[in-house]
């Protein structure tokens, strides 16, 4: 028997759904701390991460050269930037399944509410609930979204649209700028992939079932629109980037780290896109932003608000579904250097706290007898070797196998003459699920699942000075993701109730669920099953 | 490639083994809190004990009755006594594998070193390092250490002994009673399994090579000898237990909780020995001893030290090993029913702190589809219902393994009769690599490995009052498990660096390791392989 939404209910272990205040004290509820003078936060997501996520790429870093010369600090210091923020545990599990989802978690830690799998900012009696960040945006802070997969995916969802299913991606990219919001745009930057779900069906590579035209809606709203690397190389990294704008560099999810670092000039990286936002965000509550003629619609000067902004490293996750340890290991590294960037940023913006924690763990990993030389000898991830073989075309199918596959793979010299042949008979079906379960043998990495798990993840946050005391006793221990934003509300001074007041008065628009049939595009996105690429195992 | 401890020595990360201080500042270097008038320190290891091992057992807690009631918390409330208390994370890898055992991570959070896997309170160049209970102990505070493995297993051995190899089992718990440590006696309150290694090779029962009687000694020392839960019933929970006193209640490793809770007259809890030694140190460092007429050697009177004690939950590793769910959360719930005690006893006694932390995980364990019924419906760990199995000497085969192993296992009805046929037909090695399989099957419990993992583990800590704030404060990050004995060392006021340069004017004493090899009893406990009975697979 498993347990299910009936048998939780029945059990009296689901939350009401009322948008009463939780009668339970959030983290810190003993001692507020100084939170005063705050006026920015920074919420980061690592989707999919678990501890076992940090513990390999802290051994893969630390094993790996330069780390091993005299000038490093030594075994017992060696640390990546996200060891030094841990500060408790996170219990994740959704209200109908004691393993999450994005869409339910990110319900938890956007709004502060329980909900089922698949719910995206609602309940589970189907109402609305404000995220901390359209309550943020009401109270005139400016906000950001900025994600490494297609910016209406669940995580991002949640802190800017309802719908009773993660798979209304039409509606939830609508809602996200602004279109059919009844609040309008809430979201001053929104940065990351999903670029076909804001183009009109009329457009070939869109992924819209009507005639919808984001981008010109976003536009006549006096968004900057950037639809490649090019455009945003025109920021220069928030220097030359005023609010609002939105960046969408992939139709589909972004490159994973490992691909996109060897082809940087195709996408910028999670930590580009971050230094961009956080700079223009910045500016615009520092009343620096420089005017902007015949753009109208800009904001013109300084607020006595600072920012809301949720980073999403969010193809951990992916990379943990395919059970690709190479890509996993070089996102949750990319993760670790927003980690290091954003401490350094809030060392230089005191106003500013940061808080980070997965939605949830994915593809129970584990790591027993680890070896760091066979994800540092694969040069892509699964899903873009699984792409390339697709895509060819030639005649000579076990040379490219044995030297773009299994070479990109890192698994050059692995397999006998006698086994590749056997694999190239076997199929493409058993081609992908070997490869994987090949570099985790080889690497030391166990996966007990392509879903995810229900264990706790970690908490981390940060503050600049004495705060930084302050922040670690308020946040030490387990706590419920319910419990996360209250934090922030109590931090920067908001009421996140009253936001889903004005959301119910404006109700009912959530988006009907079929929507999600109507998408004329196949792209698995549902946590559980499978992202990104259908033909990957 | 695995990395071993010559490829760790080539890049520089293994510790020299000096006997100088660390250069790094160990937690709370930046802000030391207020630790003034601390006098007691309870350090907790729950030996092989994961972040999946706490969530398993707090979804099995909340989704079974009574948790379920009205008067319950409610689900996002709901925790096990350990979560309130995490406050960060630690790194536990060895000096020559990036999986630690147990003597290796306890030489770290013992004595403050890393050193190589077997290694027990000796650098890998063969040199003593001091124990924070040894500098506790010559610094003039009471010490004790409770386990329920045996007591001259590798984690307690490290707090009052010092060994090549962990397999030195009769050097070491002649060395632990005082025996052959050049210090003398130096551990007050001796808690747990291991009594054959303290009796004479002419006894029957004994495991010694020698005819050293350690039971002897220590009672020419002024030790009370209990063997057994009638004499621990004598202490009444400490109320009638003076130091010093050592009571092994079993031959080998105490029984598991699961099969203990069933056949309570047989040993004391764990939950029952702490209460007793926290009890009868509280009197002795408070002056509070009752004059003990008759019985020389008995410390008479009030110190102005206070005590350390090491408290370890050492089988939830043996669990973790053996791939048994049912055992590995009785064990979980134990340790979380001690923790709920100490936080207690702590706001009752104020002048004294907590930490606790695992050595290391163990099995790789993940949870994935959680159903709660089948570990309640086990009623022994698998290792008991093998001893039975192992002992039966009837006819009716099949009616005993049906009606006593399987039903014993909470496996009844899960095996068709062709199924049970087969498995008898199998034979038993088949039998023991079945039964944990399937019930993790049903259960939903995912183990990688019968071994450890590199995986980080959780830090807990408390004090009572506003020192809790500032242990969060300090505490709080990713600490490497040589760390923490500095932190506790910096709190009581010790000098462990003083404690090593005292055993290196003593040294050489360092046990063989190839006295080992002369214990005529084969109990296999290294870490990394298999614990307790050589035939639970």
């Amino acid at each position: 028997m498993r347990y299910t939404a009936t048998l939780l209910a029945a059990a009296g272990l689901i939350c009401s759904g009322s948008a009463a205040p939780p009668t339970r004290p959030g983290p810190g509820a003993g001692g507020p701390g100084s939170k005063n003078g705050m006026r920015n936060f920074i919420y980061i997501v690592p989707d999919g991460y678990g501890q076992h996520s940090q513990t390999m790429a802290r051994d893969y870093a630390m094993l790996l050269p330069p780390n091993t010369t005299a000038s490093n600090p030594g075994p017992a210091g060696f640390h990546l930037a996200a060891d030094l923020l841990v500060v408790g545990t996170v219990r994740t599990w959704a209200s109908d399944n004691l393993i999450t989802d994005s869409a339910a978690s990110g319900t938890a830690f956007a709004c502060g509410y329980k909900s089922y799998n698949d719910a995206v900012g609602i309940t589970p009696d189907g109402l609305p609930v404000g995220s901390i960040l359209e309550t943020a945006h009401l109270a005139g802070f400016k906000t950001g979204l900025v994600v490494t997969s297609t910016i209406n995916h669940a995580t991002p969802a949640v802190y800017a649209s309802h719908a009773e299913n993660r798979d209304s991606y039409e509606a939830i990219a609508a809602q996200e700028i602004g279109y059919s919001h009844p609040f309008g745009s809430t979201v001053d930057i929104l940065m990351g992939g999903g670029r076909c779900y804001f183009k009109p069906q009329n457009d070939s590579t869109s992924c819209r079932s009507d005639d919808v035209d984001l981008f010109s809606f976003a536009a006549s709203k006096g968004f900057t629109v950037m639809q490649d690397r090019a455009a945003f190389d025109e920021l220069n990294l928030g220097e030359n980037a005023p609010l609002p704008y939105i960046g969408l560099f992939n139709d589909d999810q972004m490159m994973y780290e490992i691909d996109r670092s060897r082809e940087p000039e195709k996408e910028p990286s999670l930590l580009e896109m971050v230094e961009t936002a956080l700079v223009s965000l910045d500016k615009a509550v520092s009343g620096r932003t420089p005017p902007q003629s015949g753009k109208p619609g800009k904001p013109a000067g300084p607020t006595d608000k600072g920012y809301f902004i949720m980073i999403e490293a969010s193809r951990i996750d992916h990379a943990g579904h395919a059970n690709d340890a190479a890509a996993h290991l070089y996102e949750t590294l990319m993760y670790n250097e927003v980690m290091d960037f954003v401490r350094n940023w809030i060392d230089e913006h005191p106003d500013t706290m940061m808080m980070s924690a997965a939605d949830h763990e994915c593809g129970g990993l584990t790591t027993n007898g680890f070896d760091p030389e066979p994800l540092q000898a694969a040069q892509h991830s699964l899903e873009y070797l699984a792409d390339l073989w697709s895509e060819y075309n030639g005649t000579n199918i076990r040379g490219f196998f044995v030297d773009t596959i299994l070479a990109g793979a890192g698994l050059s010299g692995v397999l006998s003459d006698e086994e590749i042949d056997a694999l190239l008979a076997a199929g493409e079906d058993e081609i992908l699920s070997t490869l994987p379960d090949l570099t985790a043998e080889l690497a030391g990495v166990n996966w007990s699942t392509g879903g995810h798990t229900a264990g706790d993840i970690n908490l981390h946050a940060y503050a600049a000075g004495d705060r930084w005391r302050e922040l670690k006793a308020d946040l030490a221990g387990n706590h419920d993701n319910t419990e996360l934003p209250r934090y922030i509300e109590k931090v920067l001074g908001l009421d996140m109730d009253a936001t889903t007041r004005k959301l119910r008065e404006a109700a009912p628009f959530v988006a009907p669920a079929d929507a999600a049939k109507k998408t004329k595009r196949n792209v698995k996105t549902r946590d559980g099953h499978e992202h990104g690429h259908a033909h990957m195992h």
